[in-house]
């Protein structure tokens, strides 16, 4: 069932959001459990790595992370956005209310995290296991949320050496970078960065 | 000398940070001037804007931000990817010691700002100024820093209608997005997502 899976080491979590996609963002609690979608997230920090990430007070998810004191975040790909925008587009807390969840609504599958009680989404290409690094005056004034990474797994066919490798991987595979109004951008061509002259490097470097 | 510039309604700045671009951030303060590379920056609100952004305490950048309050996040685009490269991996602080700095070693060309000191750099595809929101625990702590945006730029040729139109425009004028090691992939093709059935969608959507 699964594509070959394999863990990341923990100093190179980073970049699997290095380069800015859209993620879904999960967590359960006491039997009960949601995803959303957040384009606000990004890296904080390498080793430990750490992530920020903007979760809304109004979302089921928040209640389910405050209560939980952890959240996935998972890298949905081009295969699945209209998953990505049908599950942030749609409110958890009336289906908690009535006994239902996103994942049951949509025949979602998912499987259990190594770390965290939250469900890992099957058919993203990374999945980042957090626990909350409790900011409170932070999260009450700006919905961000601050958290360290205990467990990365990404999808070995798009990610491997320690880089993301997208144009060996087929395009379905590729990462979500929103628009605004459910529209994506898929990562395209690569270029590499070289130093120009006139600037000097050095351990000094910064 | 520029193309053609139009302000942002700063409602919709946030826009042009949600597909996760690579920014330079630029401060000014005292007579002296810096510039570096951020892949770690996004959005944090929508009106007012806001922004947050993990600057290393170990740069120069972080000096002149700390001193004037203020920055300007700017979107270089894959014209500028070895001078985005160059600036994230030099040092600001030993030019500065000898009266130096990378606009002039790098012949960088520069405008000024409509509400902060900080250069805006010429070429780029967007520019965000910025005024820091103090959270001095958190910027100790984790290097983040949290703004809020009193004015925005972007480059009409490749965002209009509140919206980036990357097919539109040349491919030279698309954001950068970094994979690490001076590596970034440009965005390609765009996917638009549609409500699957299953799920209800209302006002109270979360």
């Amino acid at each position: 069932m699964h594509p070959p899976l394999i863990d990341v080491p923990l100093p190179q979590a980073s970049r699997l959001l290095n380069h800015g996609p859209t993620v879904l963002v999960s967590a359960a609690h006491g039997g009960q459990r949601n995803i959303m979608a957040a384009a606000w997230a990004m890296p904080l920090d390498f080793d430990p790595p750490k992530v920020a990430v903007v979760i809304d007070k109004a979302t089921f998810t928040r209640q389910l992370i405050d209560a939980s004191g952890s959240l996935v975040l998972q890298l949905p790909c081009a295969a699945q956005a209209d998953l990505c925008f049908s599950v942030g587009n749609s409110s958890g807390a009336a289906l908690a209310a009535a006994g239902d969840d996103k994942f049951k609504r949509l025949g979602l599958a998912t499987f259990g995290g190594k770390q965290v009680q939250a469900p890992l989404l099957a058919g993203c290409v990374a999945w980042l296991e957090c626990r909350v690094i409790p900011w409170p005056a932070v999260q009450a004034a700006h919905d961000l949320f601050l958290a360290e990474v205990v467990a990365a797994q990404v999808d070995s066919r798009v990610f491997s050496n320690g880089r993301w490798q997208f144009d060996a991987a087929p395009a379905d595979l590729r990462t979500l970078h929103h628009l605004g109004g459910g529209r994506f951008v898929l990562p395209g061509q690569a270029v590499q960065g070289q130093m120009l002259p006139g600037l000097q490097t050095g351990p000094a470097a910064a």
